[in-house]
């Protein structure tokens, strides 16, 4: 049987310890699992692309253990009364390829996009940042939100959305966990004095969110939602003036900010912060640029974070998801002529 | 909510319908997806190898459903209690990228692939042949027999296994559903005088289970095991001295019996020979093979079979994969304060 946590668990969960307690913990799967990046087995993830939108596949394995998360993003389902991005996914054990366990993950990535955000910013943010700009308030900025604030302390959130309702929405979810929120009907006025500067709108094209003139010295750029060939957020400039870094290189060169400069252009892969193998944040002017596409090893975190911390409870079902004939040579059994009929 | 047939729906399905009925229909099936071969997104399975095995996934899509098949491949299980191949799979809407079914494909997966066998052994093996060989009866072995007697009417079967247990359960199986079978103790005698060779065994090595003077002017060789780098089952001669039938080129040409020859060697998209713009047995003594590895468009055109003929009934269960928020911009309001802890 494989073990399964479906959205209603998954939501009971969250609910139950608080997302910010989830993403402190998941901080720290993320941050083993990244230290031990060259055990794993990488690939950019596998797209499939249509008009409408993008269908992915992002498996990895350390080894021991295989994951992989079935992950959409749809930028027009939202005005069709769907979500841009629906995901759930699965791990298995190497040794035998048997499916151990399968769980909802549109929340799951919610969150373990937050925390990785979160766990970039506090290495690469200045350690005094009090104010975080928010360019795009949809489905992921409340956990983005509780992310920084649970990593870093951030309670000051000045927000933009081009769309009011969804800046409400943020407010009215936000203000009652103590959150002291400004309103903005601008870009500009959002980002003036912010420290930290997330983006994350779902548009699928080419795109400026931000011009160089909006990011100012010292500034850390967390850059979430240009993470598909094609879909951007940054000017260009803004890429070229900061130091980058990026979970894996090769799918970031396809996917993220950086497809906009030369394939030679110098990146940090972030895992090497982690290990000390190179610098963070080197000075209180740098611009730090995490241009964040979403990795496989991160999912591999979530699902193992979610998997461990809900082992033993109800909050898991069992699935009959994969045959298991008493005789593993002997398939027909299950459905042949000697076995009486149900 | 998601549309799901676990492994106990599965079976009591295809007890129900008999496995020959069902192959029957999904030969339909098949032969329409694969008439229409160019309008599906193709690439070669991404598959994650170990000194164990291999785990790998498949997608694919029409442009308007899209499936992808998670399968494994251990040549050891058997010995330790487990199976060889187990699988699962799912169909989702590429208009919005939800997922709409799930299933169980480890007895899916020997459906399709027997059913494709047949599909193919119909255009290119002899109308008059009647005695097949079969090479290896582990999980898959019942499976292509009823696909065969499904398509061509084949009755005779004349089988080899290195695991004389493996050729008992066979005959168990298949006896009391009519077949003749003559059990032997060397593939030298059981293909002799055989009009089709099935070899379809699960070592992980290059092989020669079958040598260049077993296979004799007008056989059709249903080659299902070769299906992984570094695993074949035919003495390179016998690629040679026949016509080539495959499914996705780029494909077979890493893991099929073809690995074993160079690039440019000929081979026949089968999909062309259903089509008419390519023919398939020429004469009564061409060497037929059918390099079978397996390929994404089989599993969608069988997820779509057991999605459509068990659609309302009890054998399907909905479960709770994706988060579905009623304002879809709003998923935090799935765990936000403003919702009541359950």
């Amino acid at each position: 049987m494989v073990q399964f946590v479906n959205v209603t668990n998954m939501a009971r969960w969250i609910q139950r310890e608080s997302v910010e307690k989830i993403i402190g913990t998941m901080i720290d799967y993320l941050e083993r699992d990244f230290k031990r990046w060259e055990k794993f087995d990488k690939i950019a993830r596998v797209a499939s692309h249509t008009p409408f939108g993008v269908i992915e596949l992002m498996p990895t394995s350390d080894g021991e253990e295989y994951s992989f998360k079935y992950v959409n993003g749809h930028p027009s389902n939202p005005a069709r009364g769907f979500q841009t991005v629906t995901a759930y996914g699965m791990l298995a054990d190497v040794d035998n390829g048997y499916p151990t366990f399968i769980s909802e993950m549109t929340l799951l990535t919610a969150l373990r996009t937050a925390a990785t955000s979160a766990m970039v910013a506090k290495k690469l943010a200045r350690p005094d940042s009090r104010t975080m700009a928010m360019i795009g308030t949809g489905s992921q900025s409340e956990f983005q939100a509780l992310g920084f604030r649970a990593a870093m302390g951030i309670e000051d959130l000045v927000i933009f959305d081009t769309d009011p309702e969804a800046m409400d929405k943020f407010r009215r979810n936000m203000e009652p966990l103590g959150f002291r929120i400004r309103l903005t009907s601008s870009v500009d006025e959002a980002v003036d004095g912010a420290d930290i500067i997330t983006t994350c709108t779902a548009d699928k094209a080419q795109n400026t969110i931000l011009a160089r003139h909006h990011v100012k010295p010292g500034v850390h750029l967390n850059a979430v939602g240009g993470d598909c060939p094609g879909k951007t957020e940054l000017d260009e400039q803004i890429v070229r003036d900061s130091t980058v870094f990026v979970e894996f290189p090769p799918q970031t060169r396809i996917e993220g900010e950086i497809q906009q400069v030369e394939e030679g252009f110098p990146v940090v892969e972030f895992w090497k912060v982690l290990t000390g193998e190179e610098p963070g944040r080197r000075s209180a002017e740098e611009i730090t640029l995490f241009d964040s596409v979403g990795f496989a090893i991160a999912d591999f975190a979530a699902l193992r974070c979610v998997r461990d911390l809900t082992a033993g409870t109800e909050l898991q079902d069992s699935i009959e998801l994969i045959a298991d004939p008493e005789d593993p040579k002997d398939l027909f059994s299950l459905v042949g002529s000697l076995k009486p009929i149900s």
